[in-house]
């Protein structure tokens, strides 16, 4: 719709999306939101996510704005916190009023599930790109990467690897209604962000991430940060039976070590905090296994086999 | 240098970025950093820079860092309060290693001179684009768009049409070293965020905003959210004598008054606080004027002429 501003997208669509939060003193339309931030220390990520990179081209502009906001959620789960405030970089090719306003339903719904509230942000010109940035509050003990110790177990939610199957069955499936796959892409399209698994973790687990990169990657990450190997148990670690019907049975394992975007958690937990966390994954109504234990040494491990770094994980700047 | 991985990248140039700050409980490298907000209101910004939009596609690395965290330092400024914190969302067409390094040493250099921690973000693959989201503390009292009264004075500090000229300068002069222009290219490459006048303004000004998309456009802002008019006195807005020579009278007028990116505060006064405006910039070593007043109505106005806002400004999706 040539010649509606970028003043008049934010005030029709973006100015007061996500939920009524007593702590913004002052939301869209200023120089800046003003907040009031109380006594616990805050948490603090961005995320930017780029049209074909992050997300497919046809993807509905209701999942993208789902999206930009699940994975910033993601990274709040993954410190135990409380989401609270969003600030939103939307660049767009041109001002299509019926795509801002699908977008910003996707984004709003779940903003408005989560408690948070968009208190500000800028709406430019240019190649499809949005990025957002979230500030939660801690937890009495925020789960970093770096807490795991040798004698933890390692545990993951969900199941890793659905969602990188299902990105698949969205880009090679002609007939994208197969009922027989919905599943799947669902795990793509609608990932969960573990908000109230995180937070229900938070003085339970001594490590944590959330699975963007996909598992063998990030579970890198904690084992790097923590100075530990963790070691993951194939027989603990069965695919689902609908990724293994998909992929076969070799195609599931690597999607499930290798395959991101799933948005779930892997942490670590002493061993003798076993039912604190089936308590906390319980009252957080999120599935969760026991897939490996952390031992000395470095590096993620698959049963006796070391994952080379260079084979797991997606990289932006792959050779 | 292809497979320079995105983790290599943070790691090597923007891990350890900006000021030193005991506010800041854990930078880069988890999923979200920590940090400990203390007792006042925050201020949050977050701007998006689009190369061939925001920026010349040939401006060096190094301005298109310091661009990134200036635009989002007078947001802060034009709030008069104090930047604390910055996370950085960085997208590359390609893994360039020297424009990572000279670009994180434009951001670095300034968020040190600023006081400002770059504790996280993202590296993404695409068209280039930086969205860099500030945080700061906010004075006693913030400085709004809409607290002006009829009754007060317009002020503005520096020399508003200079960055306009400076880009035209850099984009149509052949000959950049001529040493003639550069005092003009110089206002649009390396904008003075207005941060020590901002705060000292806290409690002196009633409204301020930051001049972004040109004067008449973001005195509008501040005559739209206050309910009022503001009205500009031609014979005080002089512009300076080398806008004046490069663009002539006429032009100089137009860009003064529509030409963007200068990242100057206009402000609004109480008539009877000229002599505390007047101190908090000699304390601010910036150079303000008046010019012009606030009146009941509505719009802003040059003499007896309303400048119509269809005239006035950047937009990014203009007809």
């Amino acid at each position: 719709m040539a010649g509606c501003s970028e003043f008049q997208l934010i005030e029709r669509y973006l100015a007061r999306l996500g939920a009524i939060r007593d702590d913004v003193l002052l939301g869209p339309g200023d120089d800046a939101a003003i907040t009031q931030p109380g006594d616990r220390p805050l948490l603090m990520a961005l995320d930017t996510l780029v049209e074909g990179v992050h997300f497919p081209a046809d993807l509905p502009a209701y999942w993208v704005g789902y999206r930009a906001l699940a994975v910033n959620l993601s990274d709040i789960a993954a410190m135990g916190g409380e989401p609270c405030w969003a600030l939103l970089g939307l660049t767009l090719p041109a001002p299509d009023e019926p795509w801002v306003a699908e977008f910003a339903d996707g984004l709003g719904c779940l903003a408005r599930d989560s408690g948070v509230a968009l208190i500000g942000g800028d709406v430019t010109r240019g190649p499809l790109t949005v990025s957002l940035q979230i500030t939660g509050r801690a937890a009495g003990v925020a789960l970093r990467r770096d807490g795991a110790h040798p004698g933890d177990v390692v545990w993951v939610s969900g199941r890793p690897g659905e969602a990188a199957a299902g990105l698949a069955v969205w880009q090679q499936d002609g007939d994208r209604e197969l009922a027989h796959w919905r599943g799947l892409q669902q795990a793509f399209i609608a990932p969960r962000p573990r908000v109230a698994l995180g937070q229900a973790l938070a003085g339970v687990a001594s490590a944590a991430i959330d699975l963007s990169d996909g598992l063998a990657a990030d579970a890198g990450h904690i084992a790097e940060r923590s100075g530990v190997a963790l070691h993951l148990d194939p027989a603990c670690c069965r695919p689902s039976a609908r990724l293994q019907r998909w992929a076969g049975e070799a195609g599931a394992r690597r999607l499930q070590l290798g395959g991101g975007d799933d948005y779930e958690l892997c942490f670590t937990a002493p061993r003798g905090a076993g039912g604190a966390v089936r308590a906390a994954a319980r009252r957080a109504r999120t599935p969760v296994r026991c897939i490996g234990e952390v031992r000395q040494g470095e590096g993620v491990w698959w049963g006796d086999e070391r994952i080379l770094e260079a084979a797991a994980g997606y990289r932006h700047f792959a050779d």
